[in-house]
């Protein structure tokens, strides 16, 4: 048995999805050494990217916050909230239109915790009209989740709407701001954001490995005791960065280093408003690509997120995304499937290291690979 | 708020630690690319690490093995073991005699899995003479969990003389491998072992971001409907791979790339046996140069593994832990703090991409250390 060998290419593929995401070289160079998990010079790292966080959060000079850095992906911190925040007689009320929320409810299935879901269609943004009538009528929901860019989609959802609902209620809010956070504006005050959580490997642009939560840090200690699994235990493991600067068990080393750069190199483009700047020109010279050359995105532009779009695939028979995906990749372009259940949609992001050439070569190797599949749309 | 700058070194120190280890710069060279988490390239790294590790394990021609891969370190591993595994009527005796074996117990506690502890001294090895009595008298108990080299001292549990016992009760076995796993050669029909975790930055030698659940796969199929989490959840993570080669959710693609690598230069090294054959070179090195400076090791060399050693510290008032650890990080070695409760300990790790020449340095290092501390002690 060996390794699977291929002649190494002078370059990677370029990602067009919703992450892992195209790093700059710099960010993977940070990852050319192993630094000691106990080692203060590491824990040093640690407590400025947990510091940094709140800085791109907006929230530097606010009392009273945290961010709860946790191994593993997006998923396993949204798990974490759940698990360790919401106490044995809680019931959370989940907003979903999409994959993102639907794992929510998965979650507290497997938690078995008491929930209940607002689903709107896959293309409507979450409703908070609807919210406030159950919360109103439902005394027992403890705890609403919301999902800010659902990346099934690449929806945005109101979550400062929402979020004044559930205060103006007084329940405690959770955001799952996974492949927004870092690129879309999000004022946590006026949105009365409790737990949001989000990953690495986002619109950071580091590498996954890790996920991090930002929180109040008074509804953190008021969970003492809750906590449903040891590893995914939200509170212990800020008592663990408190106690001695370390995360609780092997942190990914590599990872934070990437990290650590990632958050200068975002700083070096001008903050969350700077990325978000370039998010956006990559997405609008996406969109206006791809009416070009005949396709339909899924969204209103009203509800469009500028982090990932999908596409209805062509009209014809003669379209296979299988093919289509393989013609692309040969030419040095990775995009994703889709993930909308009541349409036949891909789906191409807009985030990570690219540019707006990088979107100019991807749109020449769709028409390209749309001529050899001999599909003519306009 | 600036990062913490430091003119850079030209080198990293070394790491005489449990993990993460020092590791080949080839290894961290493989985290050079961004790699598509759906893309088939990866996934098809992804399944040839799953097979490479069973034929570490010298499964590869076994029928009925599994490796499943889980984000996170390897006490999330541990976890989703125990947290998927145990039937909501299940009880676990859990074999302890250190940190890592209580580690377990509070797993246990979190997920409330009905439980009980057959605990030796630290310097002690488990008993499987108890744990026969144990699961003679207690019908009840249905999964026995064990820690393979228990990182507290560097002691060697006997995991073949107790999985014997288990199998001759008909429970299941679940081993803590971590620290041993592609260095110490562990038979598994032997040991009748159901579960096995251990984590890519250990003996393989690749990074942190992952760990992996080497099991039976009948023994993981029977376990649909336990999982009390998600991200957690073992089985439904095997049946991710099994659907379309992916993750569930989103892997740690650099690490994955790296510990590819990693398991490469394992098979150059001559496999386990290679592997094991440097480390253990180490480890002699290291005791004899310890005992030529003066220091004692914690346990008899019976029980006393050649993955890591804890040493007393010198018996004079001289002696900080803290001073000495400074002065070797100086020179560029990393040492590791003790963890034992009964005695004043630190511990100095054989494992990783380090040769008994760098033991040799660190001993030098050692003897200056304690020259300019004025501690002399033979």
């Amino acid at each position: 048995m060996t390794a699977p060998t291929n002649l190494p290419p002078s370059r990677d593929k370029l990602l067009f999805t919703p992450g892992p995401l195209t790093t700059s070289f710099s960010v993977k160079q940070a990852m050319l050494h192993d630094a000691g998990s106990w080692h203060r010079e590491f824990n040093d790292k640690v407590k400025w990217v947990r510091a940094r966080i709140l800085e791109v959060a907006g929230l530097w000079r606010e009392p009273g916050w945290e961010t709860v850095l946790l191994q593993g992906s997006g998923t396993f911190g949204v798990e974490a909230v759940l698990s360790t925040c919401v106490p044995p007689n809680g019931k959370v009320a989940v907003l979903a239109n999409g994959a993102y929320g639907e794992r929510i409810v998965l979650m507290l299935q497997h938690l078995k915790i008491p929930h209940l879901v607002l689903r709107t269609a896959e293309h409507a943004p979450n409703d908070p009209g609807a919210l406030d009538q159950t919360l109103a009528t439902d005394q027992t929901i403890t705890h609403v989740a919301i999902v800010h860019c659902e990346t099934t989609t690449g929806l945005l959802n109101p979550i400062t709407e929402a979020g004044r609902v559930v205060k103006r209620h007084g329940r405690t809010y959770l955001v799952d701001a996974m492949s927004s956070f870092g690129a879309i504006p999000i004022d946590f005050a006026a949105a009365g954001i409790d737990f949001l959580v989000s990953s690495a490997n986002k619109c950071i642009e580091g590498v996954p490995g890790f996920c991090f939560v930002i929180c109040r840090r008074a509804a953190l200690l008021a969970c003492d005791g809750y906590a449903r699994s040891l590893s995914l235990d939200l509170l212990d493991q800020l008592k663990g960065f408190e106690k001695n600067g370390q995360f609780r068990y092997t942190p990914p080393t590599h990872a934070i280093l990437a990290f650590e750069q990632a958050l200068n190199e975002l700083e070096l483009e001008g903050g969350v408003a700077g990325r978000g700047a370039r998010y956006r020109q990559n997405h609008e010279a996406l969109v206006e690509g791809m009416k070009r050359l005949g396709f339909r995105p899924y969204l209103d532009p009203a509800v469009q997120s500028y982090i990932i779009s999908s596409f209805y695939y062509p009209e014809t028979e003669r379209f296979d995304f299988d093919a289509f995906y393989r013609r692309l990749s040969d030419k040095g372009f990775i995009i994703y499937p889709g993930k909308i259940s009541q349409a036949q949609t891909f789906r191409i992001g807009s985030i990570g290291r690219i540019f707006p050439g990088d979107i100019a070569a991807l749109l020449s190797a769709i028409g390209s690979a749309l001529k050899e599949m001999g599909i003519k749309m306009i």
